[in-house]
């Protein structure tokens, strides 16, 4: 993967993102499996968004064929009608990135037999994942793009009993909405664990589907909802941002609630109870592991305030001490390195610091903490590690 | 545009959005022209939404070549590298819906004669314009999907011009946010009356960019960006839901701040400034029919409230009276118009009304206001009119 800067590199811009400062690791996108169940209007749009950044192997997962009245999303292209839609994925992903791994699995996981191919395409090949840490599944993340719920309560029974994080995703019948969810076993809420009334009631969803009815779909909700799993997923492989415990988009009003959902300890599924009890009993290495990584941040935050925080200084940026002069207004180019250099054709918008009232910067408007300041941050941090 | 429920209509399924009651009129978007100025991540995406949602005509505008180094976002093939973005795109676009009627401008709009085709192509054939409202354009939403304010300025300069309604889109160098945004010339802020600091102090954006570093970029945001920017297109055509007036996105936390912009008076372009002194022209005009629909509403609100509102009630949905006995808990299927029915498999998971504490529901809690209910409503208009 290289990040040359030329037209004819494909990760050009991918790899940009580490000198942007916004990933540590954008590389190692190229290690990571990632399964996706239903390659419909959000699975096949997922996927290829994955494609296109490079991931390293993509399992694929649809019994369904391509039909013309797939055409108001995205992905699927009019020619493709008739063929599986795994074939046709594997078609058109392969011709955009052939550096992908690409498995696809042409079986309704909802099956006997589906479940047993699925769960053993999951584990199968593990050496490949790259932290299995406890986990019998071969893969880093399952993505669920699946429009039913019978197919959403058999994800989740592979991934309680295997250990894996997935997130889950959907979009309304009437098109205008939709949210993305994050479910890892053991810590946060399963599918089972809340389950929608329909799911409850253990009423056969498909006796709610009427004859000539179909649900609205549209290219801009499911692109919206695909987008937001997958900047999730790649937050969740390679560590930057904050990854969304559950995201939900309204279209009518552009309203996007958050929100965090607990494991039930009276959870109907029997696997996640024993996930929930494994992260309990996991408990004091966590809190271990979260003191140590505590004291080594401190440990080096004290390190870094001996030397600059940046050794390349691209930009000239530089403190100044308030009693120090400052360049005058309209100072421009010629004086890289000086305190008052702008770039050629910048005017300062707003008056020098020296303006600014005075009185509002003695010192006696700051209260001196007691003690040290080091021993109060790590007082803090082994009181969060709890 | 058949509505009809069946495998090979590619309409299907966005018809279906009458029925689930979120838009009155979805064939009337064969009737719209946009033009989208850019075709790069963002704007090919916007391209490929329209036109899967069947949208009347699309003129594009580009005048850059298909890279390997735009792969990294949906819509363009390795194998289109080399063409022009405009013929990639037509190439692509009537492969997946020969509906759509395509018009593309392999034109810098920045240069004093693609200025000129620009304007030429946008008040052309202005008959397709579904509502001319004063405008002389012959589109009925401009979409700016460019990658730099130079380009930006100029869209905003023939809007401006125009009196067209145009939204702005953007996705910043580090790939993890972007916005959108609607602009009404006259109405809202142009693009000028609150100019970012690189447009107001007049420095070439160019001189900004340093050899051997590209911007970062992803699918997702993209992906994202062009969504939000189709769906608040489909919602200011097609008159549903409500159309933000600026949108961010915020990838690291998904976080979406909104706000406001109102015009300038101030601003340093004259066609704003023209614009803003004939909508504040029009101001009575617009009272006058504000009023005239409030009266209108009224009226139908009124004549609603003494025929029940729906007809047909497929799901047997009724009041009933807090007196009236209400079926015990559990009564199942089989009772289909009765006020206890349930669908088969379904339990009441809260008691009934009866079990809850009567003492809440007194007459004294409720303050009935003085005066007749509809001369209120009637006032309340009359003075959200102003």
């Amino acid at each position: 993967m290289s990040a040359e800067v030329v037209d004819s590199n494909p990760y050009s811009r991918l790899m940009a993102l580490k000198r942007m400062g916004i990933v540590n690791n954008y590389e190692e996108i190229r290690s990571f499996s990632v399964a996706i169940v239903g390659i419909g209007g959000v699975g096949s749009v997922a996927a290829e968004m994955l494609t296109r950044c490079g991931i390293g192997r993509l399992l694929l997962y649809d019994y369904d064929t391509v039909e013309l009245a797939n055409m108001n999303r995205l992905f699927f292209r009019p020619e493709q009608a008739g063929m599986t839609k795994t074939d046709a994925a594997v078609q058109t992903l392969v011709g955009i990135n052939p550096d992908v791994d690409l498995e696809s699995y042409t079986i309704n996981i909802t099956t006997v037999d589906g479940f047993k191919t699925f769960i053993e395409s999951l584990t199968r090949d593990n050496k490949r994942k790259r932290n299995t840490g406890g986990s019998k599944s071969g893969v880093d993340l399952v993505l669920s793009c699946v429009d039913n719920y019978e197919a959403r309560m058999v994800v989740n029974q592979a991934c309680n009993e295997l250990g894996q994080t997935w997130m889950e995703s959907g979009v309304s019948e009437d098109a205008v909405s939709g949210h993305i969810q994050l479910l890892i076993p053991g810590e946060t809420a399963c599918f089972a664990c809340a389950p929608p009334l329909v799911v409850a009631s253990g009423v056969d969803e498909r006796t709610l589907k009427r004859e000539g009815v179909c649900a609205a779909s549209l290219p801009t909700t499911m692109g919206i909802v695909a987008g937001l799993l997958v900047q999730n997923s790649l937050k969740y492989l390679l560590q930057f941002g904050q990854v969304s415990k559950y995201l939900g988009y309204s279209a009518l009003k552009d309203f996007f609630p958050t929100m965090e959902l607990r494991p039930n300890p009276q959870c109907a599924n029997l696997a996640c109870r024993q996930r929930q009890g494994e992260y309990e009993a996991a408990k004091p290495a966590r809190d271990l592991a979260a003191r140590a990584k505590a004291d080594a941040d401190a440990a080096e935050a004290a390190l870094a305030s001996k030397v600059p925080v940046h050794d390349e200084n691209e930009w000239n940026i530089s403190l100044v001490d308030d009693d120090e002069g400052v360049a005058p207004l309209g100072v421009v180019a010629g004086q890289q390195g000086s305190a008052g250099y702008l770039p050629e054709g910048l005017l300062r918008e707003l008056p020098d610091a020296e303006v600014f009232d005075e009185s509002a910067r003695t010192e006696e408007a700051f209260v001196k903490p007691e003690g040290d300041l080091d021993d109060l941050q790590k007082q803090l941090e082994a009181l969060n590690a709890f």
